[in-house]
């Protein structure tokens, strides 16, 4: 098993930067790029798609609740055909730098809470489905959870995650947090090692518990990310 | 000379609405559609757009400014390549609304003061003419400015308007304000019929100039706005 | 018993308008102006708090969550720190401009999502609490709710109201919808009256349960507002 | 001579940070605080505040144009009345949180573009001075440009600026750019102590020219930012 390495990119804003984007973008796969409404502009929108492209990098788009100030990270009541417009509006913005570059369109994965909802609200998880329809798109996901459930069923594409530096809760949900976490270079290669030739991913409880997926996520706001990607990429190798 | 009728669209947001854009979609052959930067979110843009298809009404793209609070009628000052981005990113979200009803973008046209400072600084309506070329359309603008130089320079294709319901200085050049002037049906019929018959527009200075244009403008937000277009498509017919 | 008439005013926003302030203002005796975050900017409450002075009318606060697209009637899921914090930002923003003109400020009203679920959850009513001490005013609220036991107990003010234009249901909850419903002033008049005279409320369940208030709350994005207001202040006298 | 060193401060916004504030704190006097409309947001501005009291540090605000994806560095053509309650309504916001704390408002220093327009146009001077009217506090801005004449015309108190870490064109006017310009800890040192000593400021045109000041300025968002106030401030002593 070779699992690609994805990761959430292009969230800047205006003067603000999170991450090293032209040097994580050296160390990944696939890039889930942010579309303005948790954080990017058109200017860092455009330059992300950019850097993608000169690096060979395959482009999803990562759209989010609208909350800029709470970065995504704060759940929203929104009903079903709202969300699904406010989804549509961001990754068709993003299709247009995408459009222009000549890329296509890889998949799409929620942001944050946006994320975290659509795995237990059905509601949410089918306004996300019904926004990847128009754009004939697989989604990102975690595998066993309710949103696998609607996108599968409904004929939407799948793709399951590891994260490799977000917090699993004991029953294998994750812990999205406002402020990333702290872990190291050598946290993140062991999780995913051993996820990969033992299928298993630790959990806050201390026990292991299996898990199913196809690729690894890193996240660029994590402190040592580009570090951490890096090593990760020649560890799968 | 049958000049059709465009009106700038979907310009409400959240609970707030500027004009009956059900009733006044009835009257116009061309909408131009807000993107969610002056005004519009992705509730009003999808609305706006299923609207213009049960109708049979072509659609552009209505960009702006990022000034929501100063409705776009403020002037900024933005660089080309930021403000393209800014262009793309809002003609692109509008788009995926349209791929999703099946239908094309029709144009782009500049909203309020992104228009009126594209019509005459070179750099701005360099940077307007930059992100048409991306969707490969035409630019609605006013004849014999500035910007239809810069359009019409690089291949751009350039429509002319008529604007109904807005005053023009004794030069030509349209006043923009923050809050649309008050004009009369019978003041808008009389301003076009006299454009169609004889070729010229009534100017605040008194006399009459002549104008060359294509399409003719109402605008949504005039008061009487969709009294004086239906009987300005009564009359033209 | 002589109830007092407020109404949350100020919530146009860059050329949008809900209500006509300024016809509005003759009719009320307390208005809770919005600060910015659902609706509303800064010159719209500047225009709000001079016409409050004109006409006499005192002057709260009408914070919201930070939600202008859903207009403050989405629920967000904020914690109380930061909900705090997010709070008297709009409130300082707001006593600014009636410092300028020599006004107190009377109290804080929390608007749509907010007040409702302050009416339910003890951290988020403790929340506004900490806000309403940081400026000595008392708040705003339903009677015989969580929020109105969590205020009193920490000493804070607490001001019952009766809503005139907003469905009840059947168990005394309040009925907090995107858009307003639609009613007519013989509905208003008649029952503001019998609450007046009897104490009761009608529900959505088509029984009267028992109603404990001290002001009656009317809402300027109502239809026929005005026309409401005007009648229910002659009713009353 | 021992000037005050100021800087502006909570300029973060969300999980964005450009500078370690509760190190920088360590090492100014006075902190220009933003006021959410180009940096910073309600939690930030409270643990700004709450970090200049522990720090002794005197708080002034630095409001801006409402630009947040411009970082307040793009022009904006505002009226004089809008511009006017733009600004009450940021000094107003952190004047609560300054009340909550028993701080008192320092002065109001307008941020970027507002900063330097201010420096040159007449409206625009006497709209940031219609503000700090309102607040009965002085302003800080350059030496022998416009807006010291208006200001100082107006009875409104003025603070002179030296700038730290800002290039100087050679008539005297400052550069200001969207992203900030490298300097060493060096050249900062050597600029003020030859302008507390000798009385003049290096240009982009080098040569020297003469420069009056109250206060120096340094930037928390350039590259050394820290390290150089801190290094400030010894020399200065």
């Amino acid at each position: 098993m070779h699992p690609k390495i994805n990761c959430d990119m292009g969230e800047g804003f205006a003067i603000y930067s999170v991450c090293d984007d032209a040097e994580m973008m050296k160390h990944i796969d696939i890039a889930n790029v942010a579309c303005g409404f948790h954080a990017s502009d058109p200017v860092v929108m455009h330059r992300t798609v950019r850097l993608a492209k000169e690096n060979g990098v395959l482009v999803g788009a990562h759209p989010s609740y609208p909350d800029p100030q709470g970065w995504g990270r704060r759940e929203m009541k929104i009903e079903r055909e709202e969300l699904r417009d406010i989804i549509i509006y961001q990754v068709s913005a993003l299709k247009g730098f995408l459009d222009m570059h000549g890329m296509p369109l890889n998949h799409i994965k929620p942001h944050g809470a946006l994320y975290g909802v659509a795995a237990r609200d059905e509601e949410v998880a089918n306004a996300v489905a019904d926004a990847a329809e128009v754009f004939g798109v697989p989604l990102y996901g975690m595998a066993n959870t309710l949103h696998e459930k609607v996108y599968t069923s409904r004929g939407v594409g799948f793709v399951a995650e590891l994260y490799a530096d977000l917090p699993y809760a004991g029953d294998g949900r994750l812990i999205i947090m406002r402020q990333p976490p702290k872990v190291t270079t050598e946290q993140v290669i062991a999780r995913c090692m051993k996820a990969v030739e033992e299928g298993v991913v630790d959990t806050l409880d201390g026990h292991d518990i299996k898990i199913d997926f196809d690729v690894i996520c890193v996240h660029s706001d994590t402190t040592g990310a580009v570090e951490a990607a890096k090593a990760l990429k020649a560890a799968l190798r």
